[in-house]
């Protein structure tokens, strides 16, 4: 090592992020090469000199977060990981790039491979979660931080290029980011004018900076990305600007270093190609012919660097512990938020369950109920896109967030939806803080791409969606969902949840509260009258309402807002001598989930004359309906009208369930 | 009249705007008049004084589009067609806001209301959609003007708020409208500061008139949205920059004239109540105490500001008839362009339906069949999100829409998904062209908000979504689709087709190409067999691909990549003596359409042992497979891995399908 020189160090070094990325790519015949030759001196420089981290300690609560917005360019994340000896990362794990199980799957996944912070690859997303991260910083930094104790004290640092900067979440993202100041956020722009439909000439040539700086970014430009130095000034003034988020625009060259590729969209999306591979080596004056094969005085690099980062651990941990016998008040409150509020005496008390005496819309229910949970649960922080007067998500006395006083836990989305949703998972992937993001049920369409990632990451974020179907009324098909429940309950890993009254919406909210993963809760803007029967578990999904005198010829399904019409006219039918059951199914995902047995005893396979009643699309109920059932279901776009109207003459009435019943026992 | 200066009827006249939305909303007890009320002005201007419009001819091609995005405002909207005496537009249709069966439903619906350019509501699709118009005007203008026949030229208009701006949507259409440099295009902005949370201080305070130069856009700020010359200065200057589309920030005041109400979000959604609209009529020098009551100079007014539009569209009919009498050949075109291609000869063709000796995937089948279509079909037009060279969709020799030449039909749309969807609903909308949009499946996530005003507006958008399954293989879960199925097929009027070969994706492009109805191809990146006995009719959505020898006792049902695995397995379990029926089945939205009859003749009710086979969620299915079948799908996440591999693990192999049928017959 002392034979070479701090910069033929950090020359080898960049160039084994080069090499390793390459090498891994062409192995896996997969891979994205464009991005991480591209930006090996940026991410060099952040992670060597910058970051915040400790190897091992991936998890480490006040690390620097790093996003790989553009999670195409895996391979640069995947080397820095295995060069500074991250965990399950050793050259292995790079040589099983993109195979079956590996820890260095095709794009990063959160929770697969220590040191990936978020999972990307729907680009933009990455660029919202980021700021998300940032927003929970700024929380958690104002709310435990003591003079000479700064507990929380982190930077976030996102990392994407011209597809990022493409998409609307970014933009809706940024626009909240300067609003609310965000000054520890640093996003770093791989400007390298080549997408994969090649040049970015006609189609992304607008003013990127200009744009950044409308929406209240400092703005700083690096004409070359391979100048380390450059970059590392830009970190600094990055970091000395304490009132608004940077934006470091960095041109690049895609695939840097690959003669036959650089600078062409050839470069983006496939291997090069073992020749070019090799003609590469030579070109970086690379000192090894091998494969895979780093320089010892590289790795012995990385592991001097990784000593910054370890060193601030060990004093941030010694921090931490005076902190705790100084504030003892503060830590308990700080296991609160880390490890979960205690809400045991909360669902059992008797005001948690309290029922009121008249008609009310579920939207309410879960005000009433949010605001129980919010007083106890001093770590939820959420909001609305600009609908909380209208979703009744607004939590009394608990502020609002904002760059003067970023303590507030009420979140002013704006009407952004995406970048809500995005920024929500960026609050639970940093830790310490429960979001949730609210907005009308139609909306969740806006919603859809985030909230998949928050499935995929197995996030608990909550997403309170009001009102959910044609109950909706003169606002009109726009407005009215139909298949946004499908939608949703299609998707894996995720658990929606409508429920019927007040008392199935509180259970709603604690089994949200109580979730390991995201949870939708679909509710209505039109009252509805309290059942009472309704059942204080909705935690396996389904059960029954109302039960026949003798084994059931009918079953009527009902959720949300239909269950009581279900309920009505099992009424008049067992009156007039038929043996009907009602079952509340406020969610299909959590009933899919339990024992066939459990099935059997609410859904009994002899009993195949079944209907089911939900004023959104029929789509995914043949799995309890069968052949031999019915749906009474909204298959058509809705209509402009008061909403009783509506209901009447789409046919959800008693009187229609009544006579659907009878047409199928006839 | 003669007793009135034009001061006093052009004050009349903005307030008869507000007047009749006051009235109509509070009537309704339902609507919003906060932007009718702060927006009178501008929408009077534009309205009389500069929209070419003909209120006989509300459908007139050559008119100028006018878009509210900010579809809330609707009673803006109806007020205007009212006063101009569109059809069906009479007093009686104010008088019935928002009932049923009303030609003013709550939000502007297109095809339901004369003069109504696009239904709007979700806010920023407006913005996005009119940059189709305008896209569309520019692309029919290269391609039919002659020099003195300026047949295609006009102006598009859209007007939107805070929200419009805040959505990702318009940042990404106005980004393309500034690349495209869509100097015909004049966004209107109602800035007005408050949002439904309230100020939009904290919120969304960024600097916009920056952002939309960023873009490309000519800014424009209109400090009193209550001046009329003001507004039409700031028009006139609109229309003076050829080279940039326009920004026109207006400064207004939400729900002004309304003393109680303006400048306050209590403005913005809910009736302004009896008693303050009569404060508002005395605080306005309003002459008539009735409600609804307009004074006749009023009336005549609008009939007279009409005539510039009606003599426009005479002119406008004398240019064509010259138009179309010099030029025939392109008169001929035109009607092409304008009623449609005789497509008879093509679709009867034996080239059309030539099956390749190999496998293939079906995005490359696709991009071989829009390669016939589109030279017979030349006002096909559209691209991808940055991934042509994935989805197979480049249109060879047929150039590229760009500034300096929007004559080209390859739309390069860059790394926005949902600014191209609604772009491409904008183009449908203009009229005169063909749009399709395209992406990976997984991201028809990004799509889904604007696919489902295509289906409410009745539009034929064609979607192609390539990479359909974890076919995709090595980019991992992020990329590969599970939900978007069912997501798409629960929607009303949305037809999505998933074939499973060359004859299949062939009869899947005829058919979208022949819809009055948007359509989604859903396409395959991995080869694919050659299915003897596909079809090239799939009009009716399922058909018997391969038949048992006796009355069948399974039914395998397959879609796309897995129909070759049916066929395959009833091989073998036929050699085995069962009799086993395959049926393809590439459109479950079409299938639904058929006739009870034809429904049982591919799926005899007394065959209920039923096996899907495909590669994404299971949710959707019960329909078909019924209570005692069985679904092989995937309702996990997928993983990176190679493709092959990940279909062997999740169990998509002849060998499970065999299995699989013996269990279900044992």
């Amino acid at each position: 090592m002392e034979d070479l020189n701090k910069e033929r160090i950090d020359e080898l070094s960049v160039n084994a992020i080069r090499i390793l990325s390459a090498d891994a790519i062409q192995k896996a015949k997969s891979g994205h090469p464009g991005l991480p030759l591209g930006c090996a001196p940026v991410g060099y420089e952040v992670w060597a000199n910058h970051l915040k981290h400790n190897p091992g300690v991936p998890d480490w609560c006040d690390r620097d977060r790093f996003v790989l917005s553009g999670g195409h360019g895996s391979m640069l994340l995947y080397s820095l990981l295995h060069l500074f000896g991250y965990e399950k990362m050793d050259l292995d794990a790079i040589k099983n790039f993109r195979q079956l199980g590996s820890a260095t799957p095709g794009h990063p996944e959160y929770g697969v491979t220590p040191g990936v912070d978020a999972s990307t690859g729907p680009l933009g997303q990455g660029m919202s979660m980021a700021v998300g991260m940032a927003m929970a910083e700024a929380h958690l930094a104002s709310v435990f931080n003591k003079p000479d104790h700064p507990v929380v004290d982190h930077y976030t640092y996102v990392l994407g290029g011209d597809g990022c900067m493409m998409e609307g979440i970014s933009s809706e993202a940024f626009s909240l980011a300067g609003e609310l100041g965000l000054n520890k956020l640093i996003v770093l722009y791989d400007s390298n004018k080549i997408c994969i439909e090649g040049s970015t000439d006609g189609v992304f040539s607008e003013n990127i900076s200009e744009r950044m700086e409308a929406f209240g970014f400092q703005t700083i430009i690096v004409h070359d990305g391979n100048n380390l130095s450059d970059i590392e000034d830009a970190i600094y003034k990055a970091k000395n600007d304490t009132d608004r988020p940077s934006f470091i625009m960095i041109e690049t060259q895609i695939g840097y270093g690959c003669p036959a590729k650089q600078g062409s969209a050839a470069a983006h999306g496939e291997p090069l190609g073992d020749e070019n591979i090799a003609d590469m080596r030579k070109n970086l004056n690379w000192p090894c012919e091998e494969a895979f094969e780093v320089p010892d005085e590289v790795y012995e690099n990385f592991k001097e660097k990784a000593n910054r980062g370890i060193e601030a651990y060990k004093e941030w941990e010694e921090m931490f512990s005076e902190y705790a016998k100084q504030y003892p008040e503060m830590k308990e409150k700080w296991d609160n938020y880390h490890s979960g509020f205690d809400t045991k005496a909360l669902f059992e008390s008797e005001d948690y369950w309290e029922i009121p005496e008249k008609a009310e819309a579920t939207r309410s229910s879960s005000g009433v109920v949010l605001n129980k949970i919010q007083k106890e649960v001093l770590n939820l922080v959420g909001g609305s896109a600009d609908l909380a007067p209208s979703n009744k998500t607004y939590m009394k006395d608990a502020g609002d967030f904002s760059k003067e006083d970023p303590s507030g836990r009420n979140i002013r989305f704006g009407v952004r939806e995406a970048a809500m949703a995005g920024i929500s998972n960026g609050i639970a992937l940093h830790g310490g803080l429960k979001p949730f993001a609210a907005t009308f049920f139609v909306f969740s369409d806006y919603v859809k791409p985030m909230a998949r990632l928050s499935a995929l990451m197995g996030l608990p974020v909550t997403y309170v969606f009001t009102h959910d179907s044609i109950g909706v009324g003169e606002d009109g098909p726009t407005h009215e969902p139909i298949e946004q429940l499908a939608m949703l309950r299609a998707m894996p890993g995720f658990t929606v949840i409508r429920p019927c009254d007040r008392r199935e919406t509180a259970a709603a909210w604690k089994y949200a509260m109580e979730s390991e993963e995201p949870v939708a809760l679909v509710l209505t803007r039109q009252n509805l009258n309290q059942q009472a029967a309704s059942a204080k578990d909705i935690s396996k999904g389904a059960y029954i309402i109302k039960d026949s005198k003798d084994t059931p010829e009918l079953i009527l399904i009902g959720t949300g807002s239909e269950v009581d019409l279900c309920v009505k006219a099992a009424d008049i039918l067992s009156e007039e001598g038929m043996n009907v059951r009602v079952v509340s199914m406020p969610s299909m995902d959590l009933f899919e989930k339990q024992s066939d047995g459990y099935k059997e005893s609410v859904l009994p396979r002899n009993c195949t004359k079944r209907i089911s009643v939900e004023a959104l699309s029929s789509f995914g109920w043949g799995r309890y309906t069968g052949l031999d059932g019915k749906n009474i279901s909204m298959d058509v776009f809705g209509e402009s009208a008061p909403a009783g109207e509506l209901f009447e003459k789409f046919g959800f009435t008693v009187d229609n369930v009544v006579e659907t019943a009878k047409s199928l026992t006839d």
